[in-house]
């Protein structure tokens, strides 16, 4: 059995084979409509995220399956103190699919490690959200052809915007990709993602904090959000949040076929006005989205009844403990920590629910 | 493509053929069964309405479609901040139609003006629920067997009522109602519903504060419901809620063929012992509600391949701004006021969302 | 036709049909997979109940129908004052079934004396709860064999625990069911289950307040969960939450084929070392559950076309008025409150919604 965590968990392979279930699918779809006749997704959202919850209802009822669960944790037995351990074990009992969406990270790993049945990950806090990462893929597939000297800028929130992370650690496995990285100084990308993912894969980056100077150079534009609630400042969020709106005008200076992405919601980080531009797609990534859930709930299904794989092989040294309150591990009873090695560096262990990295 | 946003939005002979195929419908519900097999119809409940919403989506699930949504604004992508316009054009990526309940007046009609599937108005604040209004002439229509020489009595909260003033607005449009108003003083119908609808189409009407006088000259009573949210004083509330209530002792005095109406849901405006009485239609209002739904469903799914209809023409002089503070325009980001003449009104402008009037 | 209130509704012949039923679509899944094709159950959650409520959608999933409702009581209609009276009427309109959760006693009663359609009890307050009981019966007569000779455990919280009198109840009518309660001595079970019940039907029971001393002679354990929300005092529920937990030390005295249960959801009352104890049956419990009411709503579906069977008989005395701020007489309007004989007890009467004694 496999489930999705983590962009990474796919090969460049599998990757390949998913975008091209869902070309086909948006081919034939009526080839699909009876694929999950029978079969049940269930929809386990622990914080409200309405788009990324349609968009797995809507992909499982155009594949002929049905929906149960739950759009926000207050209406569920999480409120009892229910472990999510054991949510994934009763949940097992009446669905053939799980997607969760949790506030802490790691969540959904636990419930992966539970589940008689395959787990997506649909969000877990600000640590991953693969799903998305899988509508970008194939919206850059689709609308350029292949990830071959593409120059990508990502531009907003780059420090918490788990999205860019994704992104970035997807692209980074393929060849000739360069990355852009625009966003004020508050906000620039993570260190480890630069050690960890950029500099170890040899990818190509620079960094700047002005969209204006870097829009001509970019075949691809993923504009992000500034959340609210990534802020403990509120005063920081009024004086960035309108720091990078792309506007028709600076729209102007960029390539003819450059492509503009946005994971959504947006707020007003993108004007409305450049929604007629062709070269704004982030309602084709929302379709792209819907093709890829599907195309991922067909690949889970599938390889359900194959043998059971083993989670990510933990190599936990005595005494380990993480103590990230956002981490799974900080609420879920009698669950046991694990760690596994730090790729590359010696000494050091990753946290196997939340990825927060200690020394030992 | 067509949408519904208020009852007059239809032609009488649209009504009366959405009226023949719910009758169809209900006398060979067999022959709708697969109508809607593999379409799906979103419900984006931005307010709690159980009645409504479980009507769309019995509705949808009898034609053999299925259903995906929300019940709740809170869980929803607009507590961070999404635009009415991006929720439309998103969700027209996972449904074939949209329902839409706002608290916001003209949010569906921006809905319907981004969407790329047809929009229902399931209820914007207290401007139209024109689904409502369907329910209410088909069930008329049933027991009366048409339009003519009727007597309407409508009883209650005239004032905040929007069921009723759509439903006079649908009834101006047949020849020989007469409208009987029966409400206390303060909450009297208001007067542009008089001079706008009644009086231009020559409505012959009388108003009363007294229910017991006007009961035996009426072929349909229609009770309304006093909600306490329409109220900023409470004590007001309190003191007229139980003003109009229908009991069997008034009931006495009324047609043995009265048809006695009511939105649902009630609180205590009828008695209960009425319920028994077979003039209380009010429970076969519900079904028929689901069967006009069902029939809408079918219609507006049907013209979505014909060609695109143009939104209502506007024609917004400079410098009108609406300022209504419950209307759209208030709160959804970088959209543009719009307004349209008022009909019969030289100088005088409606607010294309809310249709509040400005004079220029 | 018939509805579920309360366990003993079903006869023991009954119960065994059902249970029959229930293993037929154990073993032969897919003859079931159409029966309510075109048919919808509403889930009317007055209160949250997830694991409930998923159990039912996915029974009637399962069964080739579909669903309509609610998941909690802030978001319907009720919050507008509707009457549960008024809300079972409306959905008998748009559902074949209704399961309704209720924070109030008896609210489910109502329903059943207003629907069309027949009405399962889903959980009022503290007082019924029969699709668990459901759930536990099929799991001892496919566990055990048969209700034969068996010495239940049940430990826990036995003075609120609902699940725990029901079981009893059930348990009553079979021959040579011997019960041990475990309990500490502020959660005893209440007397009345003592005398109407276990006296009543001759049942054998003991008390201990001792774990460990009870263990060994056990077929069956119940555990139940000490719920925070039923103790008026929040020190005392901390003092006594830990006093009862099943760990994999106290289960080394128990019989190598003794059957664990559980409702569900846990806190900590057994430890997940248990889990994989093949003793441990509380998961399979749960798949059993939705069995169960797959049987169920096809029973009642069943008989829905049958005559109607009146309500229990009540027979009133004048001057009697149920005082139970718990029950649904205490704020639903216009009910008239009713009463029923207490068997046995002359003089004696129960409150018809939620069965509390009244002398005369």
């Amino acid at each position: 059995m496999k489930h999705l965590m983590d962009i990474i968990d796919f090969t460049v392979d599998e990757l390949y084979s998913l975008m091209d279930t869902a070309n086909d699918i948006i081919a034939h779809p009526d080839k699909y409509a009876d694929s999950c006749r029978g079969r049940k997704l269930a929809t386990l959202f622990f914080e409200p995220s309405t788009r990324t919850r349609l968009s797995f209802e809507a992909a499982m009822l155009e594949l002929g399956g049905s929906v149960i669960g739950f759009s926000d944790g207050g209406n569920s037995s999480a409120s009892k103190g229910e472990s999510v351990a054991d949510t994934a074990k009763v949940v097992s009992m009446y669905a053939d699919i799980i997607a969760m969406r949790h506030p802490m990270e790691g969540a959904p790993y636990v419930a992966a490690g539970n589940a008689s049945v395959p787990v997506i990950n649909a969000g877990d806090g600000g640590h991953h959200h693969p799903t998305q990462t899988l509508a970008d893929l194939l919206t850059i597939y689709r609308e350029k052809g292949g990830f071959g000297n593409l120059t990508v800028g990502v531009c907003g929130d780059l420090k918490y915007g788990r999205t860019v992370h994704s992104l970035i650690a997807a692209l980074a496995r393929y060849k000739n990709v360069k990355i852009v990285l625009i966003s004020p100084e508050e906000l620039r990308v993570p260190d480890y993602v630069k050690s960890d993912i950029m500099d170890r894969s040899g990818m190509q980056y620079e960094e700047t904090a002005c969209l204006e100077d870097a829009i001509p150079f970019l075949d691809v534009l993923y504009m992000t959000r500034i959340q609210r609630e990534r802020f403990a400042d509120k005063d920081e969020y009024e004086r960035l949040k309108d720091s990078y709106i792309l506007t028709a005008e600076k729209l102007s200076a960029a390539k003819p076929d450059m492509t503009i992405l946005h994971p959504l919601p947006r707020v007003n980080e993108i004007s409305v006005k450049v929604d007629d531009d062709p070269r704004a797609c982030y309602f084709k990534q929302v379709a792209n989205g819907k093709y890829m859930r599907m195309a991922l709930i067909l690949k889970l299904l599938d390889e359900t009844d194959a043998s059971s794989e083993p989670m990510r092989d933990c190599e936990t040294p005595l005494g380990l403990h993480c103590d990230n309150p956002r981490c799974i591990t900080s609420c879920e009873q009698e669950l046991e920590h694990a760690f596994k090695p730090a790729e590359g560096k010696k000494g050091v262990y990753r946290c196997a629910y939340c990825d927060r990295e200690y020394k030992k």
